[in-house]
């Protein structure tokens, strides 16, 4: 009686077919850090792993940091912009409500009218779009998704902040993900834990901000505005040993968990690219894994810092680009951040 | 020799199991936005078919609302906040850049560390997340998806701006979608057109207000933040003609092709839902389509405006409350909006 719905044909599997990066070229050492902040070189480097960051200039957006990860990631899958059929910006830093940073994006790369969307997961932005487009892949619903976690965290920190500005840096890293015979991504072990939504977070809401200004406008008194201790432009701050235990104990957990969801261990990995939130935590994950000495670490954060959505795919890249031997191998990835939330899935390396 | 990885085993279909809605009850007629505006009850209502929208309480955030639009669905879903894996959260004016209203909406809703993000897609962003959960649900990554669309559009206005303010409202529809033996999401049709990246947007970036507070504080003169010409808050404003066209010919076209890969035609419908942002777009779409009779039509803009990626459910959610009877039957859906991007899809009303 009633009509029945066509379904698009699903396909076998996916995999990660190209990877591209973007490091800002200004570059922020430990003690351009000490200017701002009661620190010193050896305390950063000792407690976070973090020698410098990359900041963009500002003439340079998250898109345009998007877009020259993307074209590297589409070249290397042996694609055009055309071939590109979704678009997913992982990003917290797009400084437009809307329109997304993604739909800009996709029509810089030349691509048809491609889907486009942003996804806000911060420091697990990058998995939560590679298991999305594994999903839209294998469902049918699009067949070459790219991905590109983007942030230019320099616009929303406050660098005399001192629990968390002095880790983070600006960046891009970009995949392609496509249709493959054998699986190439494993199933996506992805959550929350939001009852700690306020242990990494903006510092408030932008509305006080709108108030504070149109209550001046109407007034003509402008002193809360100019009052340096009342922060109206939101800052990323957190609570940095809470979220240290949960880092380590509770993402070893859901590590050990996406490679027996995959069906493989540890001994099958060439390289583990945990989210670069700090050294620590990277060294605590590996020993808790009891990760065999052959596999790879991504530690990029020494050069790069703490940049979101952008840590896993920038380290991934500069794993394989220092040792193009680990290309065919299984690289286990962990995003985890402000949410909280977490994505993990082991990858075959493009 | 290298390890073959596990895939997740895909469901055969997925279907909306659950529909739910949340209206704000503050209103806005059009008298009052006459005192805003140069304008007149009648030229809005016949230019644009609405008569009033709602707004949201100072203290009713975009997570109230979601909430309580979601309970609603989860429970005509038969499930509890358990049974859900995945929280979709689509949104434009959640006014912090970073953790998502989906980390927070997941935990109020007792889901047990489900995925959780938000994504923007604009007025497009329900039927994003459809086709998003759709896909999950299929791909076997998730179960049960709980999808909102929620706008509080209200904070992200300027009352006195005269192309787009007047249209919009606040609100929050959701929907969760389940597996199914029968398809009951035919394949969705989502994309963009990036090169209209601002006909619609923010007037805006967030950054020069950032610089101008930041300039003020160390000058201690604040008269550009006092200077009402500049305008400091980005505020939404369109080319409202050049979206008009955009809609009405581009849209029935991306409807009618949504149909042709569902595999069914007009006369299988019954219901249109097509995203509420003029009666008269509404109007033309229906022609060209050549709707039959039979077909009820989603026309909640009348009372609602312009809630962006909350106005499909919500409109859907009112016809199947006025008339019951629809429920079982297929309706097509179809967002649009800023990026421009759009997405459609036929869904068999739970
Ligand atoms: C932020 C972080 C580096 C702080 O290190 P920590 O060892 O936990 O430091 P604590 O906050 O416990 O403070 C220890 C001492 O260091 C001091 N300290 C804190 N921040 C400091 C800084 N930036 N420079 C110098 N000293 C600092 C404290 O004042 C404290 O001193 P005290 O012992 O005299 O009181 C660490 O908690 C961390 O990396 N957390 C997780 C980060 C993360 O993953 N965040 C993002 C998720 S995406
Ligand atoms: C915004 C919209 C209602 C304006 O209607 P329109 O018929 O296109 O109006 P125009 O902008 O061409 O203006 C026609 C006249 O109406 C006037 N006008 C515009 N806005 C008006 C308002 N709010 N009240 C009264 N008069 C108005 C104009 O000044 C113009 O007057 P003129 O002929 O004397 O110069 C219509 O373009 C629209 O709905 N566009 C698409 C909206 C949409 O879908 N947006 C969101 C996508 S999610």
């Amino acid at each position: 009686m009633t009509a029945v719905l066509n379904q698009p044909a699903p396909v076998q599997a996916s995999r990660v077919m190209g990877l591209g990066a973007h490091r800002p070229d200004v570059i922020v050492d430990n003690e351009q850090i000490c200017r701002w902040i009661d620190s010193s070189d050896e305390w950063i480097r000792q407690r976070t792993g973090i020698v410098t960051r990359h900041r963009a200039r500002p003439e340079v957006s998250v898109v345009d940091m998007a877009e020259d990860s993307a074209r590297e990631a589409i070249e290397q899958a042996g694609l055009t912009g055309a071939d590109v059929d979704a678009v997913i910006v992982a990003t917290v830093t797009h400084p437009y409500q809307t329109p997304s940073a993604a739909a800009e994006l996709a029509h810089r790369l030349g691509t048809e009218a491609a889907v486009a969307y942003d996804i806000s997961a911060a420091c697990a932005g990058y998995c939560y779009g590679i298991g999305q487009a594994d999903a839209l892949v294998r469902a049918g619903t699009a067949r070459h998704v790219l991905v590109v976690g983007v942030e230019k965290l320099s616009d929303f920190i406050d660098d005399h902040e001192r629990s968390m500005s002095f880790l983070l840096g600006d960046g891009a890293g970009a995949a392609v993900v496509g249709p493959s015979e054998e699986a190439g991504i494993s199933p996506s072990l992805m959550g929350s834990n939001g009852e700690k939504w306020g242990t990494v977070s903006m510092d408030g809401s932008l509305l006080p901000l709108r108030d504070a200004l149109a209550e001046a406008r109407r007034t003509q008194d402008a002193s809360r505005l100019l009052d340096a201790e009342e922060r109206l432009w939101p800052t990323l701050r957190q609570d940095g040993p809470t979220v240290f235990r949960w880092a380590v104990w509770e993402m070893a957990k859901v590590a050990q968990q996406t490679l027996d969801a995959a069906g493989i261990s540890a001994e099958d990995l060439v390289a583990f690219v945990p989210h670069q939130a700090n050294i620590r935590i990277i060294d605590e994950m590996v020993k808790q894994l009891s990760l065999p000495e052959h596999v790879a670490v991504g530690r990029d954060i020494a050069d790069a810092g703490n940049t979101s959505a952008a840590s896993i795919p920038l380290a991934m890249h500069r794993l394989v680009q220092e040792d193009p031997e680990l290309s065919g191998g299984l690289a286990l990835q962990i995003g985890f951040g402000a949410g909280l939330v977490y994505g993990a899935q082991v990858v075959r390396l493009p």
